[in-house]
């Protein structure tokens, strides 16, 4: 029996690509500590699991297709203390950020149509392409600026008649980079000048450190017909779990469109929006806590990376990862060799070889995401593994 | 800016078309009997709610693409005690019934391929469809024969070079036609002749009446390769909330495939599969009580709606929905009239109109679903609403 050409193409996951070798390591009494992943360990805030815990109807039963109304409500006080006006009708609740994005990149583009992504981008944004039949066409940063956006020249040469949009992750996975002020609307300029859909990414929206200011989307003036904010409560309240996201943007013609998609697959999670809306009111402290937690990790791993002779890597001001540009010819080799033949006092470490994150073939072949989502002590044992076998693989090769 | 040509086209849920009819009605006082919504009332099992309240994992995180193993493992159990043999491997679990329709769809075609469906199917086959770019073909049956399937010579009529699978929906949503141990055998023999995949979507197995026994498409011997079944515990457990369903096949490659499409979003709910893992065992007793209630309902139902004159419409053996057909010309005027025009003691009914659920042009139109989703007492006070209304409808045109 034949599979269909998006079934045989379709990228398996690059971050879950080595977890057999992770798992072999592990079934040998090897302690890995796992940089490759974006699960975070922070506890999810009791105010959520208190929802599961309390509760009560009798029946589990379909919300509305749009989300639950009391959590769109919710929505609305969480967007408005994060300084961005919106109403009720302007917000679809989805099943994760994935499905927020999926719906995205159906709405604005038709089969073999394009949309602009920065690479390295998140790495399943190809995956929801091919089930969208979207084609990512990468514009690609380079870790020696800290993954910044290149100039419009550059981009406008990429724009083309089948150009529909230009998606950003902002804060960046996997880069860490966060876009100023000045870039977004630079962006937003642009696309309207070729009237194209700005997608924005805005998951990791709290994780951004040193004062760095988030700007969203959807603060751009006089843009409500082209942006779309996708989002997720997954990274946010540490509650991957829940898969609860939204997607939103003020173009009514749009967000008709996109209910209509929504209204195909019913509802998103009852109760996991429950639970979501508890968090909408979870005091500024919430955010400060996580986010010195997450400073004084992304602080402890650059001290380690600076180390490194021949290391490619600017200090990122947000999210919780980090790309390295490693002093070898492959990271993925490298890391293969760290679970296979590397372990100080019987532990080793994986991450995310890049490669995976890059559209453009070739690219990224020696760079590595870090995700820095252990306590300080774990952390700072995996970096020092981490550097040592590093400079060991150096020697061997 | 404009929309995709999908976002422009994909089919808005007939199902909920003639809701703010239903809503206007509700705000002027009157009480609707809800019978156009697959909404059981049936109260979730508390073995199921219980894992709710005693959740403790003090990070909600991610669980595996293919689902917890926990969870694939009771339902490996389950379906052996519904006389299916199957292994983890062969099982994936989906944010419900609707994502594995998706994936089905999109791993067994390319955008443009299609897919044979006997009509009336459940609506929102049409959205899945869209997303995927698959177009559907129907296979018409009819509410003289039960709705029952045609014979061979009909079917291939219709199998083109750009067929990939036959859709069955079994228990059938929205006709209660449950097809014969020899009807599923003959038509998997059909799909093995023209090397075609069988989709058997038996979200509702158990919903079965008059000692009807149910046939999976994993039952059909030397078939494993065309065999792919989706499946959901919305209604089996009265948890449409909980967004819980899975892919089943034991084709290898087919599931490989599948799982890289379940890798780019991730994972599925993590509660809601504990939740439903609670309910693998729950013994059989669970579900005679339920068909019981079912069935007295829909005995109801049919006494009632025997007694219109020029009424077409058999006894269905399974789900919880009748498709009739009335001595009328349009439904779907009917059901706004009432709701608009017709109340008794304040009271009237609302069901589906059926040409939505038709995708050959201008069939059904004087068709209507009915779900019987309401307790006997509502049901019987909804069906006199119906049957004077109806009466009362024929005398005004």
């Amino acid at each position: 029996m034949e599979l269909s050409k998006r079934a045989r193409e379709i990228q398996a996951s690059p971050i879950r690509k080595l977890m057999p070798y992770a798992v072999a390591a592990e079934a040998k009494g090897i302690k890995v500590y796992h940089l490759n992943i974006g699960q975070p360990d922070i506890p999810t805030p009791q105010e959520m699991i208190d929802v599961y815990h309390s509760f009560s109807d009798k029946v589990l039963a379909y919300g509305p297709s749009q989300g639950l109304e009391v959590y769109r409500k919710g929505l609305v006080e969480y967007y408005r203390h994060q300084g961005i006006e919106l109403q009720t009708k302007d917000i679809i609740v989805t099943t994760a950020g994935s499905e927020a994005i999926i719906f995205a990149m159906m709405v604005v583009g038709e089969v073999g149509d394009e949309i602009i992504v920065p690479e390295p981008f998140y790495t399943n944004y190809n995956g929801f392409a091919t089930m969208a039949g979207i084609h990512l066409k990468p514009l690609t940063t380079y870790a020696e600026t800290g993954f910044a956006l290149p100039e419009d020249s550059v981009i406008e040469a990429l724009i083309g008649n089948k150009t529909k949009a230009i998606m950003l992750c902002n804060p960046g996975n996997p880069t860490g980079t966060v876009y100023s002020k000045d870039e977004i609307f630079r962006i937003a300029a642009l696309a309207k000048k070729h009237n194209l859909y700005l997608i924005s990414d805005e998951v990791y929206r709290e994780f951004v450190y040193d004062g760095t200011v988030h700007t969203s989307v959807l603060e751009v003036p006089d843009f409500a017909d082209n942006a779309i904010m996708v989002d997720s409560v997954s990274k946010r309240y540490s509650a991957c779990g829940a898969r609860i996201g939204c997607i939103v943007s003020r173009n009514v013609t749009l967000m008709d469109a996109v209910l209509k998609f929504a209204q195909a697959r019913l509802c998103p999670p009852t109760v996991d929006q429950l639970a979501a809306n508890a968090c909408v009111h979870l005091k500024d402290e919430f955010f400060t806590t996580l986010t010195d937690r997450y400073k004084a990790r992304r602080d402890l791993v650059m001290e380690e990376l600076k180390k490194i002779p021949g290391i490619v890597c600017k200090k990122p001001e947000g999210a919780f990862y980090i790309v390295a540009k490693l002093p070898i010819e492959n990271a993925e080799d490298f890391i293969i060799w760290m679970l296979n033949d590397f372990q100080i006092n019987n532990e080793t470490v994986m991450a995310a070889p890049a490669e995976g994150f890059y559209a453009t073939p070739g690219l990224g072949r020696n760079e590595l995401r870090l995700a820095y989502i252990l306590c300080k002590e774990d952390l700072k044992k995996a970096m020092h593994i981490f550097r040592t076998g590093l400079a060991e693989y150096q020697k061997r090769t």
